[in-house]
């Protein structure tokens, strides 16, 4: 109890603005050191003043990420990037292919401009941003309205021609490009912004706006999306919620089931689904909006929105922690959740593993804690609507956990370049990764108690053949395990799979966290579903598209349906 | 600005605690007169300590409630409540009417104990807690496990008995009692806790735990339930997650659309479907367990579930203030979700209507803003991890609001009492009005611009034959209706309806907005939900229950089954 009266009397004789005073906005950097229980080294808080926005700028990664790479870049890419290799099935010879009637028709209502054959434009459109998968479309169609994207549909429901629906194509999992001749129905053309209720915060918009572009309006408004990823410079609000995208607003302000209030979706025949409320509350009849986000463009095509903004609060922290273990990590997780409870607005983590690649191989990335060596860092951002109240909240609760024991070391960002730099080295461990050579990418959602004994495991059974990385948002429960080595190699391939899937069915976790199933993993929905919910998922595809024309080969296994 | 900096002065010479000194808990009440633009009467402010718990107390209230009434008092309510008359479908002659061999059956799975016959209880089963809705089961079933269920509606699938899935009861639309002879499976007996993540604050139950008791347990761990209504004593975790209950956190912590994470149901022929997953993001496959969050009990019955719970933070304050004009108290929410951001837990709004009844006919209340009338209400509550930042927080806000001339006049609570008196007037309405003699209730999703029009349309209608209360959860756009004559008169009803639903149609609203459909709006869908969704979920009922034995009558038009 003196110690912590001591520390609690050197914090408040700081120079800065007391909780009382107005906040001082360019403020000069402060230094405060603490005393804590534990025998340590200078604990470093610095403050960062209120962000217009959060600090999280141009982010150049992710795990959500990644777009804006031009297809280009994709060969390079494709040789140094490698998971679960996809599932290869035949051509389902029920699907029709495409003829010059059907081109004809396509003109017809699309018009010229809407109907591209060009051979390098659809070539940028036939492969992921990572080049992992690569189809053979020969058509790609650019619809302006719903009505158009419903002709598309009822005409190649009826024709039997199988269609992709594609957003930004900014997936992880093979799931927007074709895997052999599809036809691909862009949204790009559809990127309207329709209303904005500026009492509410309700945004309606069309499916194929830019995440980036509807972020800037709304923000302009005093709003912010409630989600957030790298990709959004490229990425559609539609296939966001096609693929029920995570990202790094979720422990603030949850899923996409959460968020989104209304859909406007086109089903495989044709038919217009008007969900399109913008109410908070509706209970009148089964809320079927559900079905479509998530279900990666397979039972409908996402074509308008409705999304709850929250208000865009001024003020922003961030922190860059160091625990000597994991149980304080977690530990940490639990106090940040009770003490920071309103204004959390992330809690990463990342193993010493993750910030030794980081300083290797990204340029000007340092450790902000280069004292000594820790076992684990977290990252925490707070986000609320007064900037010295939040500040001094933080600053307690950094307080306690340090005499609690459950942080060894940190510092507090005191401005924006700060914070970046700190967010760079957690949105830096992806990019890293790649540069080792080989990388096994796994997207994980494990109770947070067990989260890192898969990483302490996979560590013991691939031995000196493999560096193994743990990050991710363990707020969310969510461990992004990264598995390099100098080259991609079967025989770590198979030390890796299916171990890494049963060990997280065996937990009941799920196999793919935030990225979807897609071409990638549709065939391994097991490890995380009953087989009575998979039949179910097969009969729903069946109804609302029994001719299978949407987005074929994704998702679920091809033997159920 | 002048006057701006005297009111501020005024404020900050206060006796009570600055926001840099301890909180005092039991401080005496003090008293805060504040100028502002306007001319004005002297405005209060208290504060209330921090509270251990929301101090909504025992609510005895409300739209939401309220089962606690036995039905032994239907009869008398029954005398006083109306709304739209139910529907009255012949009972459907493809259902079997059941037989001794039935009875011997379900012994023979539940044991006597489990089946129940006796006229008494199988009365009180029968009819909802209103009194308004009362069928004629001769049958009452009380399943121990899932296992049980699952016996329970395989059987009546293949016989062809209907079923109606009951939990607390406490329904306001017909939904939870049989309508004819239907079988009733009571989930009651299904009220155990299965285990609690207290680091992630993941709580897994059966579905018959009753809200109340959820919530002391998980209290007890730091945590509170992600939602809260007045019938909380009586009503099932099942059901709430069932009919998609809103409640009074909503504007804080979502829809449970957001807050379930997993569910365990048992389909109409007996299968187990087994969605219970306590991880915070799952993107693998159709996130089926939507379909049965909201849909009543007629796709499936809920059996287990994993909720969300957020951490229980300490400080809550109470503020009871009056606007003079509608327009003020829309800005005053826009002004509250801005500035309180992420401490605000609760928006409400009563028109001096309410106030006055309220008065007129509940023991001890008394307006808190007596010293002149005006036009409308608002209580805002608080809830934060810190109280004296929260509480300087809202005092700012408050003398922000005045200054803009949003608020007329206010008072802060001092104490849990006040704060319960605050919250009794709003939670009284709904008593109140009953008192009257005949009160016909709309539970309506409007734009919230729009919100009051339909009140004042509605006063203009009926003229001098009823009075018209408009209140409601104004955050999330949810008026309440209530129309009062001193008895009930079908040629008031035809005054209201279909007009209420109309207008409420061409505002693109919810004729329900957290009521559900039940039996008494089902063949009303059509106001909210278009053609072609309404066919949609009749094709998803009747591929989940061909055989439509699950809450029969109920939630979708006759004519589309």
């Amino acid at each position: 109890m003196a110690r912590r009266a001591a520390a609690a009397a050197r914090l408040l004789r700081r120079p800065g603005p007391l909780a009382a005073e107005p906040p001082v906005r360019g403020m000069p950097h402060t230094e405060y050191e603490f005393a804590s229980r534990t025998v340590n080294s200078c604990r470093r808080f610095h403050w960062i003043p209120s962000l217009q926005r959060p600090p999280c700028g141009p982010r150049t990664n992710v795990e959500t990420y990644e777009g804006q790479h031009s297809a280009n870049k994709a060969s390079e890419v494709q040789k140094r990037t490698f998971g679960s290799a996809a599932t290869h099935n035949q051509r389902n010879p029920a699907y029709s292919e495409l003829n010059s009637d059907d081109v004809c028709y396509f003109k017809s209502i699309l018009g010229d401009n809407g109907v591209v054959q060009d051979e390098d434009r659809i070539a940028v459109a036939n492969v992921d941003w990572m080049g992992k998968y690569k189809g053979a479309s020969q058509l790609l169609l650019l619809p302006k309205s719903t009505k158009e994207v419903s002709k598309i549909l009822s005409y190649c429901n009826t024709r039997r021609l199988a269609v992709v629906p594609q957003g930004g194509n900014t997936g992880l999992v093979g799931g927007s490009v074709p895997v052999y001749d599809e036809v691909i129905v862009s949204l790009a053309g559809m990127d309207k912004i329709i209303s904005f209720d500026n009492v509410n915060g309700i945004l309606t918009s069309e499916a194929g706006c830019v995440l980036e572009n509807l972020s800037t309006f709304v923000e302009n408004e005093g709003f912010i999306m409630p989600l957030d990823l790298g990709a959004k410079g490229s990425c559609h609000i539609g296939g966001n919620i096609s693929t029920n995208a995570g990202g790094l607003r979720f422990i603030r302000y949850g899923s996409l089931h959460g968020n989104v209030l209304g859909l406007e979706v086109v089903l495989a025949d044709g038919t217009i689904l008007d969900m399109l409320t913008t109410l908070r509350k509706d209970n009148t009849g089964y809320d079927l909006k559900h079905l479509f986000i998530g279900s990666e463009g397979s039972l409908g095509v996402v074509t308008k929105v409705a999304v709850l903004t929250p208000a865009k609060l001024p003020a922003t922290n961030v922190a860059f922690l160091s625990c000597n273990d994991y149980t304080s990590c977690q530990k940490l997780l639990l106090a940040a959740r009770r003490n920071l409870g309103e204004i959390l607005s992330a809690f990463e983590f990342m193993d010493h593993h993750c910030i030794d690649l980081a300083i290797r191989h990204l340029e000007g990335v340092q450790n902000p804690l280069p004292a000594s060596q820790y076992k684990f860092y977290v990252l925490i951002e707070t986000t609320g609507s007064d900037e010295s109240y939040d500040k001094t909240k933080l600053e307690a609760f950094l307080l306690r956990s340090m005499e609690d024991g459950l942080v060894s070391d940190g510092v507090i960002a005191q401005d924006i370049s700060q914070a970046s730099n700190f967010w760079r080295i957690r949105e830096g461990i992806s990019e890293a990764s790649v540069k080792v050579g080989a990388v096994y990418k796994y997207d994980l959602s494990i109770p947070v108690e067990k989260l890192y004994d898969i990483v302490e495991e996979m560590r013991c059974r691939l031995g000196d053949n493999a560096e193994v990385l743990g990050y991710g948002h363990l707020g969310d429960g969510n461990l992004h395990l990264n598995i390099l080595s100098s080259k991609y190699d079967d025989s770590i391939l198979t030390q890796i799979e299916p171990f890494v899937y049963e060990w997280t069915s065996a937990q009941r976790g799920s196999i793919s966290a935030e990225h979807g199933l897609g071409l990638m993993k549709a065939e391994k929905i097991h490890y995380s579903k009953s087989t009575e919910a998979v039949q179910l998922m097969a009969s729903i595809k069946k109804l609302l598209d029994p001719n299978s024309i949407l987005n074929p080969y994704k998702v679920l296994p091809q033997s159920v349906l």
